[in-house]
């Protein structure tokens, strides 16, 4: 499917918020594509489709989830709004024919992160948190984090920090993948400084 | 052995601090386990005996965890201080003989914290974090939930979250454990409400 046929598809059937959405994090993931040096037509096809799964509602999510067997963590089916995001990679393979693994890794991992992300999923997770429709306290270090400064480790780590405080904060559950992703990104960055470290001793 | 022996065992091998710390989750465990109806001399042993691992530095913690084959969760070997819980309730029933299971868990858990927690569990876990040595902004808010109001849950919730917002701001990787606990108690808090909703009703 092209990017065009894409975008049409999104407008077509979902509200102009939705659909501008889509357009920011495609536009943010072509942008950080471009920067940190991967595949930026991936990164901005993925970053239009990846909240896909938005489309359906979260009882229809649910039964889609048991129908396909996609695997339900448990703090899914309490927060059924999180599998917006392994659902929606599920239609975009089986309804769309979207073939990329890592484009659906993308998709899929856009909301709680995951403990392994390659480059494309930490790109999409990130250009979905600083997109230009992002108002937020804190959204501005993101980017500036992100594009002036090219620390995208540290931008990624203060996003998923301020997600875990978010749901904290409205009393939901926190989902593994998030520690998973935290943990993992601080871990390479202490071993980075210590690398830093070593190379100026 | 007795509790008596138990303090001259720690005052006799630990510094002041390390034994006025015992002294204060002991009491407060006691106190705890008179308000919520469970035994309270178990609840007085296993917090006065909860930082036994704190005996050893986290290189004779790793090494102990190692040759007596305690499992160590990948966080525990980033960050070897958590070691003295599990290898504390190891060493209080190999080294000091100690056979209650549910005392040895809550020495092990206290903390990380854990998805499933007896009352004793549960209450050496808060005895540890609102002891009167304890003197962090928020403690008092979490005394007052645990004693005045009676909600252990909301306590404990308190407690847990803090302790996550802390771990976060050093910059510490967090223990799923402790995510796990969080989630269980918002799910059981939630299930209350509903109830509590439904008698209304």
């Amino acid at each position: 499917m092209q990017r065009e046929t894409a975008r049409e598809l999104l407008q077509a059937k979902g509200s102009t918020r939705f659909y501008r959405h889509g357009r920011g994090v495609e536009r943010t993931a072509f942008l950080l594509a471009k920067k940190y040096g991967i595949d930026a037509e991936k990164a901005a096809f993925a970053g239009l489709m990846h909240d896909y799964g938005k489309l359906y509602n979260e009882e229809e999510l649910l039964r889609l989830a048991r129908k396909h067997g996609i695997p339900v963590n448990p703090v899914m089916v309490q927060e059924p709004a999180l599998l917006h995001a392994p659902v929606g990679a599920w239609l975009l393979e089986h309804e769309l024919g979207l073939q990329d693994r890592e484009m659906l890794d993308a998709v899929r991992h856009h909301t709680t992160g995951a403990a392994e992300m390659s480059m494309l999923s930490r790109i999409v997770y990130l250009a979905d948190f600083i997109e230009p429709g992002r108002r937020f306290k804190g959204v501005k270090e993101v980017r500036e984090l992100a594009f002036s400064r090219k620390q995208l480790e540290k931008a990624l780590l203060t996003a998923v920090e301020m997600t875990i405080h978010n749901v904290m904060q409205k009393g939901k559950l926190l989902h593994e993948a998030s520690i998973d992703f935290r943990n993992s990104l601080i871990l390479s960055l202490r071993e980075k400084e210590l690398e830093g470290s070593h190379g100026e001793g």
